[in-house]
């Protein structure tokens, strides 16, 4: 089954863009009269009918409008960039095929990357949301300094990963909540300085687990693992 | 830190092969007389002193031999190889950093691809195994009939992943145990009559959770869940 996107259904908007035009109709050969599966990434599948089969805008007419099942909990991952760029878009798009409502690209002090598309990491999350079949498109925003995401957290369970030898409780052992956000370090780890302010301003010290973890990999491991808490 | 490979110290073999004599003697400038770490891949690390550091093949001598600290439990993922062989690469990579004991290239009725460059996913073992600094190399076989990893299954616990409707158990409500073998099926999922053998052979029947996940995903969040099971 093929969802497609259009994020202005709300605002009118009742053709597709482009690429996705010129997929539906070049590509799966799609004609007028078709019926479609769309998503606005807001929470809404739209079940809709082709009216105009055009290969740079194909129009279509919507049927019906269709509530998707919400996420269990907002899970919000903050994240340093990683030297090598395919491995956070990589994580981008596992994190959406597992669950996640928003993704922060952070500036650490060890970060070492600060240069990033995030247009790229857009175009990511909207094909894994579309091959996954969900219809909530995930926030992605950055870069946003350290300081900045620890000021602005407002969600329930508030953890940071950090590996040290007093072993932290493991982040599965976390009591389940509806919103969470989890700050991954960069290959260098947070600096202490970083570790007292986050614990300071309310953040709870969790370990991952065991195993050494890249960047990404920690950060999808506790995407994966906030995706299992309940209650 | 670096953690270097050489799976023949047990038979007597004190020296580097010409890839990692390169990278310790012509990047690292290691000279003779510096500390090695050396894993080979059996579950022992061994503290090493660069005796020769030639940078073809660089000697050295054992100081001591550390037995790594053994996995909490044999894991066993055997999953049909994905038309995008990356995709195979990316979760061999992860699992190894998550923790894996053995991964099978399984042939299903539904798997499209078989051609696999098994060489080349040993490779990504062994730089994952040493990135994660474990000493422990899981044996990846491969392609093996979907029959014969059934009928040769002797795990304890036996999942097979399976995406329907009358909504089975979560792997993570499984009872931990000491070895688990979880088949992940093809794009296209397992086929009835698959599906009807395994549970024949002992297999249960268990979700990864709600979201719709590519063969790779599933396959990772699989082997996590497993990481995670404690008696």
């Amino acid at each position: 089954m093929n969802l497609f996107y259009q994020p202005l259904i709300a605002e009118g908007v009742l053709h597709l863009d482009a690429d996705e035009s010129r997929h539906c109709v070049k590509v799966l050969r799609r004609q007028a009269g078709d019926a479609l599966r769309i998503t606005d990434g807001k929470g809404f599948f739209y079940d809709a009918i082709i009216t105009q089969a055009n290969d740079r805008q194909c129009a279509f007419r919507i049927e019906q409008q269709i509530v998707a099942e919400p996420p269990t909990a907002f899970i919000h991952i903050a994240v340093s960039p990683t030297k090598n760029a395919d491995r956070i878009e990589w994580f981008v798009e596992k994190a959406v095929e597992i669950g996640v409502s928003r993704v922060t690209l952070m500036e650490c002090e060890h970060t070492e990357r600060t240069y990033l598309k995030k247009d790229r990491l857009e175009k990511v999350a909207i094909s894994a949301m579309k091959q996954s079949l969900k219809a909530t498109l995930p926030v992605i925003d950055g870069l946003v300094s350290f300081q900045t995401v620890i000021n602005q957290a407002d969600t329930q369970g508030r953890f940071i990963a950090y590996v040290d030898q007093d072993n932290p409780d493991h982040l599965v052992d976390m009591p389940a909540s509806s919103s969470y956000l989890l700050l991954i370090g960069p290959e260098g780890d947070f600096s202490q300085t970083e570790l007292t302010q986050a614990l300071t301003a309310g953040f709870h010290k969790v370990s991952l687990g065991r195993s050494r973890l890249r960047t990404e990999t920690a950060a999808l491991v506790g995407c994966h693992i906030l995706n299992l808490l309940r209650a």
